[in-house]
């Protein structure tokens, strides 16, 4: 189980990932890769240096993306979808440069992107015993502060004070492993290229997540150092290689998949299929619509919610997969399998069910009780919470007020020394807001706060008593400042006596709010949360004891190797290539959107080779974190950029099926093919040595 | 399992239904009414005289609500939001009857509904015999088609080309039985009282299906005969009680629920928890973002959208509720050990085995087979279909013309002898129709047909190509002539010579959509829907020769009575009491909507009883089309007009629970109250006989 609506929620056979995984299966770390079984099967033994410069010429994206270095001096690509919101902030009523992109010339018109940060893993370190010892016998409310106390020290002691160092304690297995990984942090990001919207997500909506595509879903950065000068990377980046990949070539993807349940139990299973899965959907299908009918009121509406709506139809397919997948009752079933499997392996061993006792019961409780909390939960702290910019910042200037008087082991991950380099950036970024676009969110907000908490409830009474939401959501928005980052800047620095003084109506709204909020949330850390870490951290220990630790944990939005071949597929009986053509993308598209072809790609007809592979797939194992990750061939040279899985890879955060789920990327030679015949980008074409 | 998202889908244990129904559960027939069980348990024996009053004072009102009369001249009672597609028709950007309420001071104000038809059983017949004769030996295409030929037979037979009187061939059991149902057909209804929405609805969409409550969600209506006088209703109406129902009372309801699944297969429900549900729940949800979008760009477009507004968050409660009802573990498992025990009955007999085979599986194949079309079915056909008003305009009107031209026994039901009459009120009824609210309709269908379809399905393909859906559905709406009542008259009466010949592009995209839809109507009638009937049947018998016959059908929308006992419930450990007050309405109301009570009761606050019963529950076993349905005491008189049932009462479709299942209704000492003291409807308080 994941909670809310931003952490996904879906995984196959227990057994799978923590048996000897199967096939290409696998989301590896770099500490533990099965580089033995690569060349036993593939005849390619990847070396300890080769994965280093893999680690080092990769990059995580935190808003849910990965990228790559590919130049000596700093550039990154990454895809079109995880430039768009820095496109949109770019952009302006004159000029829309998520429709039209973006080409800057000359380096000096490269534009910093107002709120990307870029991480670069540069050492792992396992901190299990520490992390063990500090929750030694605890349980309930002392185990979860004592859990999150030594995690904060451990990821401070790691920074050492220095903001350009970024360290995550990852939580591998559920619990079972404890690993600092330490980054260096990049916050001068600027925006070099990107195509039009149109080719990027030829197709749109209807084509998400479905193979044969045809998308050119690419877009380059450049990372720049605290001098101001292009970042150098002349030891850390990937060369384009100079041939497209082949059918049944060996190809390895380094990125950051963002959460799979692969090894959850089947009470969390069961609870994302009944609760969190539809629960997610019919919030999402609602805002789709909503935002469907905002953009159709106008050019300048359908641009300022444009991300805002990508963002929800990629969430709602995404998870609608994961839904298909969950119902399929086989799914279920094996997991319940494997489960009843080890339960009864531990019920036969009276020493070790002594030192566990039932950590699948434990589950289950902690299941229960987050069931009759969610609503609200989701609500009023995350998941279905407001979608609202201006809201957001409200509530992290009330937060960072609050928790920054803390000692920092105390405080939220958001907000200590390690995490709140990010959470400055993103409230100080100087980020174009939308008015109306603000009191269409918060409104739906404020409708659905009511529609699940009940007319009666006390926090619905207070802030919604004698108005309704849409003069209220109107009232905020028009009387707030905090659309202004001065007024943010300076109520940061004032910290809590600013927040006290202040007269903002939203900063009052947020400091309501955050009262219920804050109380539901220390409930599910202590009574789901903490539960559900101990618990899993003992079945990960059961399952090490019986099968070794020679496997891969679910994924954490951390830094994975996966390994794979090029390769097409079976649907319905019928093959799937494994790649698609530029000529073919022509031949598709009809002129209306989502199937029209902008006019650069129109004129440039003539001239563009129509058998140059656009799209490839692969059996990479792959889920959503991973748009954007460089896809290398053997000899460390990329071939293509993941943008997307199939529709069947949406199982993925449960299983995985070699037969069927695929990665799918954008290959070297269609970017090459695009930059010099369509797009004519000289001086990023010489960068890219093409 | 029920196709699409206009018949809904939700059942308890199979046992509940066909052992000896249990307390105050069930939903019985006129016919097989257990009036000595009633006497046993409450000392109190309906006589047949009492249930044909019962029967013949009763209506249904065929868009989905119950009504009853209430005077000696026709006066019909129902509620307010039966009668709010009536009021938003009659309503103009000037004048909103359904926010204003409507009252006729004088019998010449009241004014005609557009179209409401209202029905009166007269009479039954069992045509079990006559069925199972032409079906008998039949399979697949073959059996689809001699049953739906000798049902449309035996509704001809017993209508005999009488437009007054309409006769329905009833499925009971699942085809265990088969009835005729004679009703008296009035199709001239006009409106003679409504309140406020804000007092109709008090409570909004959060307070929808929950109790306690404070609504008056009543209108009235009249019945006018042929001649144009008021019906002479002398001897078949329901007078008002003299005195409100009190705790402990034995109450009975006559109405029409609409669909229940109580007797439905582990496959059905499963299917129904697993796509039905999930999927129709997105789909409105998706809907009514969009309309709430639309409704909060300006009173008219809010005014225009609201019936529909209503239509969809209604539908969106009540399958949340049902599917709620249905991921709870406990549920399935019920039906799952009963559905066992009878299959196992079964394989130890062999004699039966040979008659029957094994229709559970027989039914599971059905459901896989739909599973597999469902997308196509529901998206071009019914259930997620078009919410346009013109496009159904279209669609009846280019069937009407193929379908007329055919034998009355081939037609489908809505173009026969016996179902025309209906249609075609509806498709001539001077109705105003919103172009801006199409436009959004018709566009988000054609946005979800290719989003089911997918971009390259021929029909998209045909129809979208090269067009936007924004600028197809304006163009549509824009060059069409259906919204004009003159223009579909003279399309229907020219058949299908005026069908080919017309160049309105609506009449040509209905064309087009309809040959998918039809090829895949019959796929399903065949493949899906013949193979359930014909083994639910089956099972039926199995069932009937195990435990007898003394037991209720699920609810097909037709007449059925209900009793039980006025009485309130626990929730979450807390009593429930089991009426609500006037003086409690005043109480709650904060001025803003959804807690806003409208001017006249603001101004009539002094003269009103605050202790009045507003509200009050009871055990009766009631689902979606009851709506409107007269709750009655031992003496045949008036105490109550059911408008809702409670949360609890949402997983009705597939049991009853009767320490929590409530119907919800108005009180009449409430009626009384609110026309003497706050309205001074004079003319129809005196009526009443009040």
């Amino acid at each position: 189980m994941r909670l809310g609506l931003l952490a996904t929620a879906l995984g196959g056979g227990l057994f799978m990932a923590f048996a000897a995984a199967r096939a290409d299966e696998g989301m590896w770390t770099f500490n533990h890769f099965p580089a033995a079984k690569i060349q036993e099967t593939y005849g390619f033994e990847p070396s300890p240096q080769w994965l280093d410069h893999l680690r080092m010429a990769s990059l995580r994206l935190p808003r849910g993306c990965s990228a790559a270095f590919v130049s000596p001096t700093g550039l990154v690509q990454t895809n079109h979808h995880c430039a768009r919101d820095c496109l949109q902030q770019l952009s302006s009523p004159a000029r829309d440069l998520v429709q039209e992109g973006f080409y800057a010339a000359r380096q000096e018109d490269e534009v910093k992107c107002p709120d990307v940060e870029a991480n670069q893993l540069v050492g792992i370190t396992d901190v299990t015993p520490q992390v063990r010892e500090a929750v030694a016998g605890r349980e309930g409310t002392d185990y979860g502060r004592a859990l999150r106390e030594v995690l904060a020290k451990l990821q401070r002691d790691c920074a050492g004070g220095d903001e350009a160092i970024r360290c995550d304690v990852v939580e591998l297995y559920r619990g079972g492993v404890y690993d600092v990984y330490k980054y260096r942090r990049y916050q001068d990001v600027r925006l070099v290229f990107a195509p039009e919207e149109d080719i990027a997500f030829f197709g749109g909506d209807p084509d998400n997540f479905e193979f044969p595509r045809y998308d050119l879903d690419i877009a380059f950065l450049r990372v720049y150092d605290g001098t101001g000068a292009p970042l150098n990377t002349q030891a850390t980046y990937f060369a384009y290689a100079p041939r497209e990949a082949r059918e049944g070539e060996l190809v390895f993807t380094s990125g950051n998949p963002g959460t799979t349940e692969r090894l959850d139990t089947v009470a969390e299973l069961e609870y994302d299929r009944d609760v969190v899965l539809p629960e997610s959907l019919v919030y999402l299908a609602e805002l789709r619509g909503l935002l469907l009918q905002f953009s159709a009121e106008g050019a300048e509406h359908a641009r300022v919610a444009f991300a805002k709506l990508f963002a929800v139809e990629n969430a709602y397919k995404a998870r609608l997969g994961q839904f298909r997948a969950l119902v399929n009752p086989g799914l279920i079933d094996g997991h319940r399998r494997a489960e009843n499997e080890l339960r009864a392996k531990v019920a036969a061993d009276p020493q070790v069910q002594q030192r566990f006792g039932d950590p699948w019961a434990a589950i289950a409780q902690a299941v229960a009780h987050y069931r009759a909390v969610a609503d609200r939960m989701e609500v009023v702290e995350e998941g279905r919470g407001p979608q609202s910019d201006l809201f957001a910042y409200a509530r992290l200037l009330v937060r960072a007020a609050e928790q920054r008087q803390l000692p920092d082991i105390k405080r939220f991950q958001e907000f200590t020394e390690a995490g709140f380099p990010f959470t400055r950036q993103r409230l100080l970024a100087n980020t174009p807001i939308s008015a109306d676009l603000e009191k269409v969110l918060l409104r739906a907000w404020l409708v659905q706060l009511r529609r699940v908490l009940g007319p009666d409830d006390p926090l619905v009474r207070d802030v919604l008593g004698a108005q309704t939401a849409d003069r209220m959501a109107s009232d905020l928005v028009d009387r707030t400042r905090l659309a202004d980052p001065a007024e943010r800047k300076r109520l940061l620095a004032g910290g809590i006596e600013a927040i006290k003084n202040s007269h903002d109506p939203l900063i009052r709204f947020a400091q309501e709010v955050d009262k219920q909020a804050l109380a539901i949330r220390r409930d599910v850390e202590v009574n789901v949360e903490a539960v559900e870490r101990r618990n899993a951290g003992a079945i990960a220990q059961v399952l090490f004891a019986a099968k070794g630790t020679d496997a891969y944990p679910d994924a954490t939005f951390s830094p994975r190797v996966s390994y794979g071949i090029v390769k097409g597929y079976e649907e319905n009986g019928r093959p799937v290539r494994y790649y698609t053509t530029m000529g073919e993308a022509y031949g598709r598209a009809t002129g209306a959107k989502p199937l029209a072809l902008p006019p650069s790609w129109l004129r440039a007809r003539s001239a563009v080779d129509p058998l140059r592979k656009l799209n490839m797939v692969s059996t990479n194992d792959i889920v959503r974190g991973n748009s954007g990750s460089p896809v290398i061939n053997t000899d460390g040279q990329l071939v293509g950029i993941i943008f997307d899985g199939n529709s069947q890879s949406l199982g993925g955060d449960f299983g995985f099926d070699e037969a069927t789920n695929r990665a799918v990327w954008v290959s070297v030679g269609a970017v090459k093919e695009a930059l010099a015949n369509i797009y004519g980008t000289t001086r990023l074409s010489r960068e890219l040595g093409l």
